[in-house]
């Protein structure tokens, strides 16, 4: 969401160069007529000012044997961003073009509560540099670096704040550490802000729509779209669904409230139950399964089960599924997006998880909110964080104003007048 | 919220006037220099724009004796809007200046659910002319009419869509209908969206801020404004927390589902209760007073009860506060807003009921989301729905293309060219 008032300065004085490149980005490769009218600039501007994004090396023109209109793209290998996506229990790191897609990445185990930041970021770093060498990049070309996290962020300051699932990382440089590491702008958001960028630009959504990404994993959180932008909110807590309460719940969440949605439909509570069920033998695929030394009640492990016809395992997904579903029924009535994109490990069990959320949403909103809304699991999967990390270091290195700066770099003085 | 991509033409074409406008608008009175400094252009630029918005009668120069610079601000009285707040047992109807100062106005009561939408509108219309020849104002100087109605609207066509509370009304032609009869633009919106607006131009909200102007009245229902503007979302349905369901509760709601907040909550809910109250004597305020001829049990009636120490009034009004702010709780949660403005029949009750809703949001939200969450009640009070929708006409009026059409018209041919 741009605020146009707050805005002004940028959008009056820079923002021609970053609108064409941004209509670039979204919807390219195009004309330059289908600039002119888009923008409805003259064509002589739009033309002056392909010339300067194509000299910045942002913008190249598209090779099409035949083709007789040059057509203008983002110059994809120009260089390359870094995507790092930080779990719970995983660790992913990716380089991907400037079109986000991914080059080269690899996903680890990662037991986020029981490591250091500083432990966690030194992993992180070198990872970059392994994926660097293997795919052949060299570190000048590295433009930015995208990180999620699974908890509240200071955008602005690139700095968790008081994230309880990484308690020794309060307030801890995140992103100006890899910065300082690789000489770069590094940016860092919450995990499921990311995924909703990786959605928009490379995945389920529409590009200015106003869609809900909702992570169903070992948390349970939101990421917010509205007109293509992320909503943040006042304190950037936007999104926390996870500890919405459930009325009448009295199931204790580690965060001291009771009847959270986390802990009556998230990660743990569903490997608690499933563990209860083996122990207790109603469910006898989980009593042989989670007999074998080192099993673990997995989000698969269980969806397995539900598919071989063991009803607690099915009863654990559903029961699950139906409490988030209630919860996003409420805010669909409040909110009406025109799309909920659901991932995260509970999500990727499988289609019927999405289904029974989709059934719970359509039940208890009001009709017109759900005319046309559609509830989907990401196309993104387990690659969602990665991506979205680098779209976010993309949206913020090729924002208006850096590229308007990057345009006016080379621009003779004569160009930099503002008159209108 | 501006979509930058959608309007980038408006905005690179005729956003100079529109923004400068907007500035002075939402903060003026300013001084030429205040106006270069907050918009980075050139003091010949400001300077041109400010002469051509004096020439279009639509800004003034402020007289201040003994002041050495000109201050810009908003030509007040350079024309008149309507106002019209339809609600479902009143019609508000006043005169509002360029800046949405009520010049005149005037408040009826109404039985929406038992009038058509043409004596309705009927009735508006005479009641404009009959305050217009109050205030001595010509009907030339009209420049635009705001209406804002209890039910969803498709905002664009001007139209209510199944407004469940006035069935006779789907897909009537109101905004145009108002347009035909005194040839000007007429806008037609959700009431509480029109509340929100007036709230964030003459009220207790911040312009450029994220809040929620939350009505309890007979029925129940959110206007969102976020970065200054109103989010309708997909479907225009945006803000209808009064169909959320409470888990658990299976009071039949009108909508024919059950738990509905409004069902739980609202002045039906609140004034049935009452009346059991009086008549199985659990209340002896409530018996007295409504054994007099023609009493209603009023939220205001109730409040006095409480107020007497009427145990089972106090109930009554704080059951309906505390499952409001339940709910509000999650949204605060989702949302993560900076303020919450309550108005409507039950919030204007007292102090006491907003003090309810403020507790149980703070006890069920996160800790980060409510750090700086400020819960009041409105500080427009029953005028908020007449001011809203006179803010709603002088919003869309001054867009940034219509005050760039404006001023282009008068500008010469050289300028209109779009040379960045």
């Amino acid at each position: 969401m741009i605020d146009d008032r707050r805005d002004a300065q940028t959008t009056v004085q820079t923002s021609t160069a970053g609108h064409i490149f941004r209509i670039i980005r979204d919807r390219g490769p195009l004309a330059a007529t289908d600039i002119v009218r888009l923008t409805g600039l003259a064509k002589s501007t739009v033309s002056v000012h392909l010339d300067r994004l194509v000299g910045t090396g942002l913008v190249r023109e598209e090779v099409r044997p035949g083709g007789k209109r040059r057509r203008l793209k983002v110059a994809e290998s120009a260089g390359v961003v870094a995507g790092v996506d930080i779990g719970q229990t995983h660790l992913a790191v990716g380089l991907l073009d400037l079109e986000a897609s991914i080059i080269v990445d690899r996903r680890e185990s990662l037991e986020l509560a029981s490591e250091t930041p500083e432990t966690v970021l030194a992993r992180i770093a070198a990872t970059i540099r392994e994926l660097a060498a293997l795919a052949g990049v060299d570190s000048t070309r590295l433009f930015g670096i995208g990180v999620g996290v699974p908890g509240p962020v200071d955008f602005e300051l690139g700095i968790p704040v008081t994230p309880p699932v990484m308690p020794g990382w309060d307030r801890y440089p995140v992103a100006s550490f890899l910065s300082g590491e690789f000489g770069c702008p590094a940016f860092l958001d919450n995990d499921v802000n990311v995924m909703a960028l990786g959605e928009r630009d490379r995945g389920a959504a529409d590009k200015r729509g106003a869609f809900l990404w909702v992570k169903v994993g070992t948390g349970i959180g939101a990421g917010i779209v509205a007109e293509g932008e992320i909503w943040r909110g006042a304190k950037g807590a936007a999104g926390d669904i996870g500890h919405i309460g459930i009325d009448g719940d009295s199931t204790l969440c580690r965060c001291g409230n009771r009847g959270c949605l986390e802990a009556v439909a998230g990660g743990r509570a569903v490997a608690a139950r499933a563990e209860a069920a083996a122990a207790s033998g109603t469910s006898p695929f989980l009593s042989r399964e989670l007999a074998v030394p080192g099993a673990r009640a997995t989000p698969d492990l269980i969806a397995r089960g539900a598919t071989h016809g063991d009803e607690a395992c099915l009863r654990i997904l559903m029961d699950s599924a139906k409490a988030v579903g209630d919860v996003l029924a409420k805010l669909v009535n409040f909110f009406n997006p025109s799309l909920i994109v659901v991932g995260g490990g509970l999500a990727n069990s499988g289609e019927r998880y999405v289904a029974s959320i989709r059934e719970a949403i359509y039940r208890r909103s009001t009709p017109l909110a759900t005319a046309d809304l559609v509830v989907k699991k990401s196309a993104l999967a387990e690659k969602a964080g990665t991506i979205g990390a680098a779209v976010l270091a993309l949206d913020e290195l090729f924002s208006h104003s850096n590229v308007g700066r990057l345009v006016r770099r080379d621009a003779p003085p004569a160009e930099r007048s503002d008159t209108p």
